[in-house]
C-alpha cells in the first residue's frame, strides 16, 4: 500500500444486525479503502458483515482486518494505555476543522477512532483524548470516517492496495476494468 | 445558512425501503449536513426515510427538500439541458483528485450529483460531464457524497443552518446543546 504514516484502528460501537447492517458495512469499507488497518465492532457479533468485508479485500487486496470486541470500553482504555491516540468521532464535539492541525501534530501516529452507536455512554468521552465532530450537525458515521480519514491524509484517495485481483481503470466515460 | 456559491441537487438512484433504508437516509442527512439543497431519489418510493429526513430539518434548520423522481435520466438530462452541470459519482470514474479544480473553475454553479444504486445504466455515465472516483474502491455512496460535498466547500463543516430549534455547542468532554 502506498505510505500512510498513521496506523489507524477504527471501533464501531454498539452493531445491532438487523438494522445496522449495511451501515457498519459500510463504516468498514471506508476505513479499508481510505487506509486505515483493522475495524473493530461491539454490540451483537455478526459474521455476514464480517464475510462481505472479507470478500472485498480478497478481490481489492490489502490486509484489513475485521475483528469482533467484547468489551469495547476495556478496550479503548486498553489501547490507550498501550501508548495509543483515542479520538472518538461525535456530532457533539469539538468542530474536526478546529483541531486537525494538533492532532496531525502528535508523535504518537497509533490512532483510534471511535464511532456510535445512537446513545455513546459517557465514558467514550472521558477516555477519548479528543472528541471531534465531523460538523455539528447530524449526517453519518459512514460520512464522519471518511472525512477524518481524508482530513488526517489527502493521499487516502490515491492508496495502492496490494494484492489485488481487480483494478479499475480510471475513465470518463465507462467501466473499465482488468482483472490481475 | 453560511454562503455557498454552488446550488448542489442530488440524484440517488434505485432506492429500495427494505435494503436501502438507512444507507439513502444517511446520504440525505450527509448532502443537508454539507451544504445540498435539494436529494431526489428514485426507484421505489419511500415516506419512511422522507419523514426522517424532513424530522431533522425541523430541528436542525435550512430548508433541504427532499423529492421522489419517477424517471431519473430524463430528470438528469432535463437538468443538463436547463444549463446546469452533471457529475456521476462512480468508483470507475476519473479520481477525484485530479477533477476537482476543473470542476471548481466551471462558472455554472448549479450541480446535479448522481449517486447509484448498485447497477448504473450506461446511459447515466453518458449524460454525465464528468464521472468522477472518490477514489477507485469500493466504499459507499454516503462518504462519495461527504467527501465530494467537503471538496467543492472546505467550509462546509462549519455551515450555520437558519430556523433551527436546537444548537450544539461543540465540547471535547461532553454533549452540550441548547434548545432555541
Amino acid at each position: 500500500m502506498t505510505q500512510n504514516i498513521y496506523k489507524v484502528t477504527i471501533l464501531r460501537l454498539g452493531h445491532r444486525p438487523f438494522r445496522d447492517k449495511r451501515i457498519t458495512t459500510h463504516c468498514a469499507l471506508v476505513s479499508r479503502a481510505f487506509g486505515a488497518e483493522r475495524f473493530c465492532y461491539s454490540g451483537v457479533q455478526d459474521n455476514e458483515v464480517v464475510n462481505v468485508v472479507e470478500k472485498v479485500r480478497e478481490r481489492w487486496g490489502g490486509d484489513f482486518k475485521m475483528e469482533y470486541v467484547d468489551k469495547p470500553l476495556v478496550f479503548a482504555k486498553r489501547f490507550k494505555e498501550s501508548g495509543g491516540v483515542v479520538i472518538h468521532l461525535t456530532m457533539y464535539g469539538e468542530n474536526i476543522t478546529d483541531k486537525i492541525k494538533d492532532i496531525k501534530g502528535i508523535s504518537v501516529k497509533n490512532l483510534l477512532l471511535i464511532v456510535g452507536g445512537s446513545k455513546v455512554p459517557r465514558e467514550y468521552y472521558e477516555v477519548a483524548d479528543y472528541n471531534v465532530a465531523i460538523g455539528n450537525q447530524p449526517h453519518s458515521e459512514v460520512s464522519a470516517l471518511a472525512i477524518f480519514l481524508y482530513m488526517l491524509n489527502n493521499d487516502c484517495l490515491k492508496l495502492e492496495f496490494e494484492n489485488t485481483k481487480i483494478k479499475i481503470i480510471p475513465s470518463n466515460n465507462k467501466k473499465k476494468v482488468i482483472n490481475l
